[in-house]
């Protein structure tokens, strides 16, 4: 099939690449074009704009940073929306606003282009390994035509609802996520504060009630005492401001959530904004 | 060998019927006597104090609720220390202040007892099924005298490190485990606020980085409203009233655990004491 993908970042490069291994046609564009050199090298070609990318592709992937971003590629000049075919799907799967993710996907559904709200969760790891979790929101009809290509990139893909489902889900997975980041720190902390060793309490706690993958990833880095960032902190603290002005908006309350954000605010005030989130043990420390 | 058991609720009843089937020769006690009738008809004995019990026993175990429980059951008149003989070994699974346990440790050796505080996570049911995970604290060479008899009780026997070090790797356990019960519920208000099915956002999220028991176990009840207590909420609520008022002894800071803990408060002021922890989702609904 030809597809197209845009934004060659640490989750969009390795995805980018599982699709050509795949044997699919590609065709790239990303805001720096060296961003690209990789692909081409691999058989990938280029696009000059992301309208120029659309006018051949039957399905285009996004994988950019914010709500802006979704907004310029697909609807700004030169956008997604001036070169798509009627028929076509759009797949984002950056982490944006549910709202501007129905916003968009109702300006393409005016031209007849398909969009899919499918953001992911597993990181640059799972974006390699394609192992990744696929949250998707939009129409049934238009999952089912991208879902061998989606089973490419990821490991499960969940059809939560209508469009910006996939953008809520994936709110709810940042929320526990770094909620659990949060709470793991404050174990090693009161650990230190008796005077124990954080990797022995961690390894006791593995197999209970508290088990999780923060513990292991992140509560392994918090007791190696390795804070290099897996995901950037200021990407958490990107998705946390979403979604806490969504709750503000809908009149929802979330009051650990809040709490957890201001940790977030704290880590960003002391510099950390290029380290791992397990850096927040850090923001509790002297 | 000869065992002795402390308390037969919900968690110690099991655990004592595990150890009765493994066939030790066991001695009960129980605040309530009419709790040891299902354990006396399966072949123990009921000893009439717990001085009484420990005369005969090489290793009694304990369950109880709180602090004051197991001070009163060791130290108390009539207590095990009354009773038990220098080589002996007590192993108390309660959830206690790591203080408190500290120095009944302390009275204990005097008197060439040894004490373990050996707290446990997995639940009435991992008491049942012998799958509990336990976190040790004490001497190494009393947690191997006793090690074959935790092997009876759990699957998982971490030894944390000196006397109380099982409490706080509980404490650290209880934070982690209804920090992420708080998390989940206030995911579930997002995702209704969004007119979501819980149920869906959930199953997108299980394989993900936000994956947990919490969120599987807990997550679960939320989606189906089953409130019906696996542990009561009560029992968490103490739990952090124990480490809260650690941390502000230690000068622990610890940010999210506190929200949690008020959250943990307005579920006892609406009367959800009995109910089972998942019920903060009910706080945060009109």
């Amino acid at each position: 099939m030809k597809l197209g993908f845009i934004g060659l970042g640490a989750m969009g490069r390795p995805m980018a690449e599982n699709l050509l291994r795949a044997g699919h046609e590609l065709t790239v564009w990303a805001r720096r074009p060296d961003a690209a050199a990789p692909l081409l090298k691999a058989g990938a070609r280029y696009a000059e704009t992301p309208a120029a990318l659309a006018r051949h592709a039957d399905v285009v992937f996004i994988a950019v940073t914010a709500s802006a971003d979704v907004e310029q590629v697909v609807l700004g000049a030169q956008g997604l929306s001036e070169g798509a075919r009627p028929g076509a799907v759009i797949v984002d799967h950056s982490t944006i606003a549910p709202a501007v993710a129905r916003a968009v996907a109702a300006r393409l559904a005016r031209r007849e282009i398909d969009f899919l709200d499918a953001p992911v969760s597993g990181g640059a790891g799972g974006a390699r390994s394609a192992t990744l979790a696929i949250m998707v929101g939009g129409a049934a009809s238009a999952l089912e035509r991208v879902r061998p290509l989606l089973a490419v990139l990821g490991r499960t893909i969940v059809h939560v609802g209508d469009c910006g489902a996939g953008q809520v889900a994936k709110a709810c997975n940042q929320m526990i996520m770094v909620a659990g980041i949060a709470a793991v720190a404050e174990a090693a902390r009161l650990a230190a504060a008796h005077g124990l060793d954080f990797g022995r309490v961690r390894a006791a706690l593995a197999a209970g009630s508290a088990g999780s993958r923060v513990l292991d990833v992140f509560g392994d880095r918090m007791a190696r005492r390795d804070f290099a960032a897996g995901v950037a902190a200021r990407l958490h603290h990107k998705d946390y401001g979403i979604f806490m002005a969504e709750a503000a908006r809908l009149g929802a309350p979330l009051p650990v959530a809040a709490q957890v954000w201001q940790q977030l605010n704290a880590l960003m005030a002391r510099g950390f904004c290029d380290d791992d989130t397990s850096s927040l043990l850090k923001v509790l420390e002297a």
